[in-house]
């Protein structure tokens, strides 16, 4: 049977992950590997009501503590809900953000202690862990002035402030030194064909490790 | 300055929790001492939008652990935004539900392990908790019988089985064993003035020993 596996694509908003996102399905579909794209918080019908909750821009008094556990209880029914059956069936998932998300945003950018975050993050995963986490690296500047250029209107998450987003990159290396194994970080201030070969080579090495390529 | 406290009301569906809480509501304004009525999920603008996702009748797919997570979400921020800023303002606190609901129906119910529960609480507690916890005990089956009396759709709380609510009751009442401190059982398949009376001579004592009455 195929082997499924998980690999995450995250960083600040504005560093390209949708763009590579594609590219990687692009790529994954060329070579007939089954594929799921899905995205955090959300991915399931009750993960995008969360998702609705956690990032209304109307509703600025949401406090820290609840932001970290919605975004915990929207992971925990994707990976039993999704993510899971899809890699028992052996496709290869593809999300839009996830635990390197919660450790840079709720821990760095809120400072909610790392313990905390890694207790309630592991209440929701249940062992579980990404097989590759690629964090597009991005200076927080350039990445907001993309995110501003789309024209639509910015969510809770977005409107944060210059300050937060750089203990947010901080954080995310950070965690890529600390767990070489499974992460890789890819400089997203390069022109996207250089960003997206570089994604790719990485993509194309883990499914080979896997055995799945 | 007028000194605040939390009163939970709390036991499974059916046992008079919103008759109790009037007549709670009634005698404390009676004695102009300052009420608040509240409830779980729920409480504020956030809490009400989880409300909503958790108890969603259509969505029986939601899983335990997004359940817990969801339920510690909205006590977070009630707690921040509201429960505490009422204490803190001397008001009486009266909630439709609190952390007895989540150990009885996640713990006792669900069969999540009782040291998670107790951390995902803790977590959104922050050290905080209740003056008093009125447990209102009632036979599942009666009060089944009386939420089904009520013709209304049922949520998705209220559709557990009666071996799910058996189980529940035990919790409740165990948690009211181990912490005799904070928690009263009251008899509630007693008519409703007996049921009432006991209560708010629970209250009154409450008033006193925190020399509000």
């Amino acid at each position: 049977m195929a082997k499924g596996c998980l690999i995450v694509c995250d960083g600040n908003n504005g560093a390209g992950k949708s763009s590579v996102i594609r590219a990687i399905e692009e790529f994954l579909t060329a070579r007939n590997h089954p594929v799921v794209i899905t995205r955090e918080p959300g991915g399931t019908r009750i993960g995008e009501k969360i998702r609705e909750v956690v990032l209304d821009p109307e509703t600025p008094e949401l406090c820290d503590t609840t932001e970290l556990l919605l975004f915990a209880a929207a992971r925990a029914q994707h990976l039993k809900e999704k993510i899971i059956p899809a890699i028992a069936a052996g496709k290869v998932v593809v999300c839009d953000r996830f635990t390197p998300a919660t450790v840079a945003f709720q821990h760095y950018g809120r400072g909610i202690a790392l313990d905390l975050v890694r207790s309630i993050n592991g209440f929701a995963l249940e062992g579980f862990a990404p097989d590759l986490n690629i964090i597009l690296d991005v200076d927080p500047e350039i990445g907001m002035k993309r995110v501003a250029s789309r024209g639509q209107g910015l969510d809770r998450m977005e409107r944060q402030k210059l300050e937060f987003l750089s203990r947010a990159r901080d954080g995310f290396l950070r965690q890529a030194e600390e767990a070489p194994d499974t992460f890789v970080v890819i400089d997203a201030s390069e022109p996207f064909d250089v960003v997206s070969g570089n994604v790719l080579a990485v993509v194309a090495n883990l499914l080979t490790e896997k055995g799945i390529g």
